[in-house]
């Protein structure tokens, strides 16, 4: 709750300009309302000029056509992100503008174009080539959150050369998203050539004890390099979004 | 290796400044030195202003103070983490500047002061009392790598006014660090009430099914709330670094 | 078995009004019978009003009807959980009387109606939309057995605001339960609010390390909220049992 | 926040009894106080007439000693769990009246007699004679909250016989904390028998793959038995809070 | 190797009734062929009068009929387990005097009837009907071994009365095999009311934390009855194989 | 409850030799008492002829003693596991007679000499040296039972010819205990080698990836060869028992 | 990077008969391309004589089909493994000179004839027929990089006779390579048998408790004999790589 | 067992030469003795010119002196590891000659100088300090049978050119052993670079999720560079074992 909201409301209630049940109901009346099956929070994106995002898994296309209906309305930019390839089609008919990423699975529609407000490039980086899917998850959502991406894939650490050739991009981005499955190491390894904050993505990428990628992730979590964190296995997503609040900065 | 540093000695060599010999044993040497037991890379906190890092645990007063020496010499500040109170006072001994913190068991020692370099304030929170060890490392790490660092102890999910009694303080911050043990959900509801990035560290903190601090990572890993990051068990310096790597820009 | 029944027994054994193999036969004949494939025990619910439940997976749909016609000649309401929709649908054909609720996989059946024994309201909250059928399974569950319910569904921690705003909700009821997936923080943060017990519902909502409902189960379990206890992952029937038992004290 | 006690306040902002600044200051002050290095909320047990819980391991006798003097100025009671027994000798000797019990490491300070909310007998009932600690902490923690509190120890599945000849005890409880190790069955068994909530309490009681209380924990969470809930490993504590929330309804 | 056809070896060696090299390749040649795909140990069956098991998981229907028309040759018994129905049906256009029961995916092919060895009977008992499965595996496994098998299904500890009813029946038993998934506490209290051998079957039913029979297992192995071992999860096969051998002695 | 004893009661009640009161305490009196901390169930031991196991940890030497004396009153057979050194020789000093085996943590006091029931010889074998305590408790365990037991102690599967040299012994006993830590290999060797059930009891010998014993827990239940089931980790005790129940038949 | 190279580089740069920007050029140009969605690394198999390896897994037939025609376009031998047979079929067309292995899901395509390296025998053992497929890919690769590979089939530790016959060949072999599921012991044996180095591969046939090879992974890296290391669960292409490795030393 | 002496030793028994009792008594008679306790095996060290190798944990004093005494007998160089420094002292003074690595607690005692056997050099590298006790038992077990040895200590992969540098070295290495902690990356970047068998020892070093070296265990079982395999954690002993077998071929 904001201070100074709040004052100026107590204010209004002194000189009588707000009745006490406005004020209580202004109080209680925080800009969500209620779909039926979900809240959706306009406050966070309006405040922050964000996409709204809808987990598209478990979600019928009737249900997410509603939402994006109504998000529409408001004027919002829409990021769905696990949406199967035939709910996309679904959806495509009634919202022709929207552009569906199959590998990664991502459809985004946007009702108004895109402000650049990251201050540098973000650079999204994998192992191999399996990693693609969860790294182009990555950086659908940093450029719908208006950053400029780059990508350089299958680099991983048996080949370091082929790391080490691009050691100039590594060095120009200003945040770095690296995407890897199997053993995981490559975000140590880009953790000790660059001086910026690495956000290191498991992937369940691999067989055996790969464990669908939590190898990965525990051997990211114990990387030997400072200034690498760690988000949930295969969460593109939320890498590119917390990069993204990063290179505003 | 620095594309321009090579195209400098290449015209070196094609003009006979440098020698073949020379030319290569520069390539070569790379600034670390061997210390028998440790190599210590001053190119890295050379570049980047950082002071040099000693993980205590597991070395012996006799190596560390060895190290110390050695970075002195160089003019670096040095930073101890995981250090026994014992090992610390034979260390104050020759060393007695050598400032430690017992709860975090943490020594640093300055050989210059320390430059403000961070843009805003790094703030840590903790959900309970007994995380305090770790955040208190994370809040060391943070100051001596040149940020202001506040921090805000005990207000955990259970008792959520005490949380929400200091909005403002979360909404001033331009990075938080969220340390968190038993079911390490202080994280998610931070990350869903500021728009900056947070660093959660889990902590071992608990019992029974805490598993060590396992329940709180797997926790903040699955935020509900987006622009999370994780970092290890109890890594209170890792997110101390990341943050300050983020604070910088 | 019951020392008054007894007493009543051999009283009728020393009189000689039961035979001595008659005792022995009813001493013996606890009343359930044997299907061939599964005892029912209408024992237990001839005593607590309690609907029958039958656990729908694994059960042929023709095994479900022959006990339901059982149940049905004894007079007894009927809770089915579990319950793919073809089944479903081929019992209502022979039941047309059933009510299925497709979204959590409950059918009931009643042959009278339910007797309203719980003394306040049971609250089902759920933290996400996906969440909800776990939620529904728990609902239908505590109405059948006799409760008022309401439901509050989608107030995750991370807009924790939607929570608060329905506080009075929050108080107004006699037993919650708290149904999540993910990081599984919502039960804490209930717990907090309420002086009442807390159900918790581990949800096998999420993806990687959400480990099908293991993170959230964990961080439950380690509640840093007293008053609240836990049952198994998806277990709405569970969650709606227990809180009904409490609901009549 | 309390909405009556808001509509109180604004009333008296309009009518002038209360200044703007105070009104803010009001709305800010909630009722815990900053003791350094722990918050204490008395709000809470103001509102419950519960007693003060202080988690003993990891504070320091001083810590301890400190929290106790604040708590007593303001007429609380007070529970400390898991207390070794040297802080407790530490602690009596400036708390005289404070009553210890070494099983549970529990210690008990009374500022005014426990009044008896309870509504009924909380049957504590162990497996083995080697859970009895926990289940002590369990006893005293219902105890100090008001419930007179009936004990039933070492009646494993193993001998069922001996849990039978109960019976009438189990019956006659309100609710039943079942505490176990090892193989954790008893709960299912009491489950089974009554048709009153049941908390299940695992202890890390065991060897091999006991794995410290994960074995019963599991065992008690996939309960055939309805009516059962679960906390954490030896959390007593926790069983006899959400058993006293429940006795009072 | 056979100390006593060693020593009539090395006899006719010496009288010169076997060559040398005869000697030698007797000594070599032991009684196993190679099917190119597997090695079937006629040695084993011979020398035990057992059937020969054949694990159907996994080999095509034209690999087990080469198997069985091989030891039909050989005058063997044939058990397979874990057998499709699909693959049973062919297997029966070969062999029409197979039996298969599709329930536990057991099929058997007798080409001589089977000796009754066991000196008693053996109980197979289940918690739970879905437990009927493993439970059919272990009774039919024991009954081509040569023993009288009786079962009794659907006695889980959640209504003990239900097997405290069949007390006679459990004494009767000479070995019991009890199958239980979910908590897998049938074992410990079956373990408590007998004398004999008990063989815990653990099987992947139940959900959540049951972990695909993970929980029952662990159960079985703390149980705190003694008599009790345990099997691989639903080794219906071990447990009946292993009750045979012991009912033989 | 015994059916026969009940129908004898049953008579006299008939007859009036019993009276009503009397009857009902006789059906409630089974045999055991109230020690305060622990439950004896003399029935048991007096039904079989068994010894009275005491689990000596976690019991102080008083607690310990207290029941000596009294299980000594009934003339009963004693057998104490995991008991501590130290404790042992305060026992010693009040039971002069007793015998303390201090690598397996054993102590036995025999009231009466030990009556051989078991029909053949049990064989305890282990993989290595330090498997043999937990081999010594499960020999002394079975030996106390009433058992003739035989040791081959060293003969790992990594020097099979160890093991062949020694197939005599193997096919000479009746049952098998096989101990053995690491990669658990040894029962599966000795489950193909004999027709005679085979115990299997893994031991928390190793380091690393062995995990205290479920390495080799896990190999013994995934054993190829039939005939093999397993007790806990260290169950010595257990697995001397099992085994002695089945050389009685 | 190649010190003779770079030398001789420096002497033509400093004779100009190389330029400024060749030489930085050179120095950059690492011999591998970009084909869009992964990067060939011709330098590695060109340095070894080794083919090409890839992945079939997670590609589609379309980008394998590319890869292959540029790797034949430069003279590879070309492997490809877990290659769906669906997929193969439709390479087979384009590249009817293949050979794919059906049960390893292999397919293999050579430019030019294997060239004998391997200076001995490379002995692909299997504990079961089950674990055949994950043998064969071993084999394969082993003979691709230019080995002669014996194999021998179902000789598990249950009936370890079946080993002991095979002694020669066993002794005969320079690399063994030991394929298991289920409870992994047979590396153990065969490493006691022999001098050599033993690749372990674990399989992940098996059910329950075998979660998946875990348990035989386990076994093996916990194995008693010396001489044996060990790679990811089913990976017998890695298995065959590092015997290659081995086999030309 | 051996054809050639079983084919001499059935032609002395056809000769007269050997008694029929004789022969079965030299074929049972295998070279290995009974020391009570422990069963060595001169058999393999006598065929192989290996030293015995005793493992020191478990063991006492006593018992280890007695087991050298035995060996020095027979001629035998001897390496014990897992020694802790009091035993040692304890050995020494027995056998003076004795030479104990503190760091690595590996004791050695030669009775004949150590023939050099291995045909190239053996790297052993590690990634950081605290790995070196690991790497030295390596070292220390490869010079003992025969093998020259060089180390690289501390080239973790967070410093990559710190490797890169030492290129040479790697390159002319026969054999590495590559030993690391954390996230385990250092084998698959040391794979990427060298056509050599790597073997990858794991190290409990690190804290939280490091598990105790599972993280680091599980990173290289998932290498996603070939020519690499892996011993169990902490198993400096094991890979020095293997690569000396390798590196005499």
């Amino acid at each position: 709750m904001d201070i100074r909201k709040l004052e100026d409301l107590l204010r209004k209630v002194k000189s009588g300009k707000t009745s006490l049940d406005e004020a209580i109901s202004q109080l209680k009346s925080l800009p969500f309302e209620d779909l039926g099956f979900t809240r959706i929070d306009h406050h966070r994106s309006l405040r922050k000029g964000f996409p709204e995002v809808i987990w598209g898994e478990g979600k019928t296309t009737t249900q997410i056509i509603s939402i994006m209906k109504q998000l529409k309305g408001k004027g919002q930019n829409i990021l769905i992100t696990r949406l199967e390839e035939r709910k996309a089609e679904a959806i495509k008919r009634v919202f022709p503008k929207s552009r569906y990423a199959p590998r990664s699975k991502v459809l985004i529609y946007l009702t108004h174009s895109v402000k650049f407000e990251g201050k540098g490039t973000i650079l999204v980086i994998t192992a191999g080539t399996t990693d693609i899917p969860v790294a182009e998850e990555a950086a659908i959502t940093a450029q719908i959150m208006g950053n400029r991406v780059e990508t350089l894939f299958d680099v991983g650490v048996a080949g370091i050369h082929r790391l080490l050739n691009e050691r100039q991009r590594l060095e120009a981005a200003r945040v770095l998203i690296v995407v890897a499955g199997m053993e995981g190491a490559l975000p140590s390894v880009v953790g000790g050539l660059v001086d910026r904050p690495v956000i290191a993505v498991p992937t369940s990428v691999g067989y055996g004890t790969s464990f669908g990628g939590i190898t990965a992730l525990l051997a990211m979590l114990n990387s030997c390099a400072s200034g690498v964190a760690v988000v949930n296995i295969d969460n593109g997503f939320g890498a590119g979004y917390i990069a993204s609040l990063i290179n505003r900065m």
